[in-house]
Order: structure tokens, then C-alpha cells, then sequence
């Protein structure tokens, strides 16, 4: 699939006495992005979880290529990876304007039905927008 | 009553480029000191949301006296204010070793119904427990 | 002064198990939002600090009006209210699409000299637009 | 090595509206085990950073087992796994009281002059009290 991208500014919260993002924060861009990309895909998140759904996320690998400071615009790149039957793989990026990369991570999410916390497979409207996009 | 104690260390990633714990973190502190006092008084607050009461935050005042840096050893003190039918008011504080305040705080929290989002009276053994303290 | 006005959209990470918008997260808000009405007069924060002046919060007192939901959009509001040598004074509300108010607060920060640790006045310029707005 | 630990009770603004854990806050946690297991080590992390070090993390890669809630009392286990010239890798684990594992993460930090914000060998005791742990 063609990126999906938001833009973002680094906030003042987002800062650590380093001077830098936190490095726990890029995982909440990210959230905020994918969600994003399933809103502009007529799956909205909110939604799934309005109908029993829920989508934790089960690994995530990132690699923080350069610190990214406070007030620093930037864009969150969202690809769709793979989808499974309950699964779903999320390629994601932090770059700047002129193309540098400060973060790069792979996140995985997989599908639980809320009230019982067990696996679930994913809803057949997400599973088909999504496959459809691969 | 008498105050309530609890140990905080600054963790790094409480801290904002100023190389201050940031201040939204200072209500984090409070949130999980008073909880721990209702466990001391053997009200745990994940016993009151089992039995279907939340008890959100209504109003926070906070005085910023010092800043709190990273690794700093702090008392976070919680004292019970006032008890009404359904709701609760704290005062708290961040205190150094040798005494000085490094924040100080008047929190009210208000009973509610989880399934309704209606306030509710809080429940008796709570309202009990908390009367016999002041 | 007008209200200066931003859009923010409550993210996943925001919430707690309450489903609400964690009490902590307003002040990070009103944060981004102080600073986008600083760039927007042409003072932006990051510079006063590459300036070496700092604008910890010294105060904040917050009304939780209504519970904020995942995904709600609401418009944060902020007005200038005083400024002295050292302190400005801000109004701030979370407010929703039909007007309804989610939070309102009141922030006051002082104005410190990054490499002493001590009060100081604000920057002339900073002081000069600031008091044109009053 | 032998593992260190530290114990840790998940937070109310830990949580999020699943009810878990926010997947972004085990960083935090394994940070703040990190620090612990430097300090019980005689090289504290604030005492390098005052010496004009910093160690931002450079990779983190998480796997979530199982979701951790709300209250939830675990066991923080760092084990150093390798250290190079400017280069420090952990593993890390959230384990419960019976031994289940929750969330199991690799984390490398590297060795950076705060000044410059160039990489740098780790200093010479830090490095000779890592590597006697191997």
C-alpha cells in the first residue's frame, strides 16, 4: 500500500531531560496514526471497539535513528504490512521535511474480542479493506 | 486525619527538556498515593470499580513551589479534607527529605456510576471508613 | 485579548481504563496550546529558550465539567488574562463542537533564567506583545 | 549476569481504555529498572549524566505476552546482555508473582557526549563495571 501520512510537532510533554522525544512516545505517534489511516479507511477504531473489539499490540520493534527535539515538525508514515486472519502488521516511520528519518519501528497488533479477552478473528469488513490494500 | 505517606523517586521519564519533573506528572503522583491510602484503609479502589463506582477527578489545584529533578527522593502526602455524600477532597503534597514542599494540592474527586455515568452516593463501607478519619 | 483557539482530537493514549481522558493529559494540552498562541504573536517558545529563559507552570487549578472521550474533537481555548514582570496568567478551556465545556483551568507561569535557576523578568519583546493584548 | 529486580504495581495512568497496560509505559518501566540496576551497581545514571554522558536508547524491541491491568503488582527483571565500546544491551521482562511473563523486550542504549550529541566510548568505569558482569 501507498503511505499513509499525518503530520506532528513534537510537544513539550514529549521532551526528556536529554532534551529529546522520550522514546516511549514514538509507540503513542504511531497509535494515533494507524487509527488515523483505519478512519480515512472507513474502519474507524472507535467503531471496532463499539462492537466488541479490540486491537492490543503484541510486538513492536523500533529504532531510533536520530533524537528528535522539541518543536520539531514531522511526518508519521503508516504502511499496511500484512494482514492475517487476526493479526495485522504496521510498518511506520518519523521523517522530516527534507526526508531524514529519526524512527523507524514495526508494530503488530492482533484482534481479542473485549468482554472475553480471547483471540478473535477480524471483523470481515476490516479484514476485506485491508486485504484489499496489500 | 494524619497524613498518609508513600516514597517517589523522580523517574527520567517524568522529566521535560527543562530538566524538571513535568507538571501534569505531579497529579500521576497524587492519583497513586490516594489509592494507596484507600488500600491502607482496606477500601482498594480496584475493589470500588469491581463494584461498579469510579471516582473521577472534579477539580485539581496545584501550587508549583520548587522544581522536582530527576532521581530526586520525594514523600508524597496525602491527607483526607472533607467526605460529603459523593464526594471527596484530598489535600497532597511532594516533600523533600529535609522538609521542603516541593508542591502542594487540593484534589476532589466525585462517586459515579460506571454503567450510567450518573453520580451516585458513595458507597457505605467507603463513606464509613472515611468519616471515622476526620 | 480573543480567544486563540487549536483543535485537538482525544488520542487512544490518552484515555484510562475509566474511558475518560486521563486527568493528567489537560495540562498537556493547554501546554501545546499556550505555545501555539506564543508562536502565533511571533514570540515562539523555543526561541525564549534558546534565549536562555525558561516559563515553568507555578500554578494551575483545573474543573473536570464532563468526562472526554476517545476520539472526541474539541477545540482548546486559550486567553491571555495578566501578565506582570515575571508571571503570565492564561484561561484555558477544552470545548466541544456544540459549545459544551469538557474543562476549564486557569495556568500561571513565571518567567526563570535557565542557567541560575532564578526569577527573572520576562524578555522585553516577550513583555511588550503580550501587554498590547491586554 | 544474574537478573535484578525491581518491583512495580501498575498505575491508574498506566492504564487506557482497554483496560491494559498503555503499551507505550513498559518502556518507562524497564528505563527506571535500568537506572536501579546502574545505581546498585555504583555507577548511577544521574551521576554519568552529570559527568556529561548521556545513553539514549538506540532499539527496543517488545513483545506483550499477556495484558497487564490496572493494581497488578510484578517483578521488573533487567539482565545485562552485551557491552561494546559506546553500546549497551539489556534484556528485560515484566514477570508476575507466579512467574508469567507479561512482556519480554531487548534494549540497547548507546553512549553519547551531551554537549556535542556525538557518540562516545561508555567511560572507562562504567565500562570496566558492565563488562565485569559478563
Amino acid at each position: 500500500m501507498e503511505a499513509f501520512e499525518i503530520q506532528y510537532r513534537v510537544s513539550y510533554s514529549d521532551t526528556d531531560q536529554m532534551g529529546f522525544m522520550h522514546h516511549s512516545n514514538y509507540l503513542k505517534c504511531y497509535e494515533t496514526a494507524r487509527w488515523e489511516l483505519f478512519r480515512h479507511l472507513g474502519i474507524p477504531y472507535a467503531t471496532m471497539e463499539g462492537e466488541g473489539y479490540i486491537l492490543p499490540v503484541t510486538e513492536a520493534t523500533l529504532r531510533y535513528l536520530r533524537p528528535l527535539k522539541y518543536d520539531r515538525k514531522v511526518v508519521v508514515v503508516t504502511r499496511l504490512k500484512a494482514v492475517s486472519g487476526a493479526r495485522i502488521t504496521f510498518a511506520c516511520q518519523m521523517k522530516g521535511e527534507d526526508g531524514e528519518i529519526f524512527n523507524e519501528a514495526v508494530v503488530k497488533v492482533g484482534c481479542v474480542m473485549k468482554t472475553t479477552g480471547r483471540a478473535s478473528l477480524l471483523p470481515e469488513k476490516v479484514r476485506a479493506v485491508l486485504s484489499g490494500l496489500l
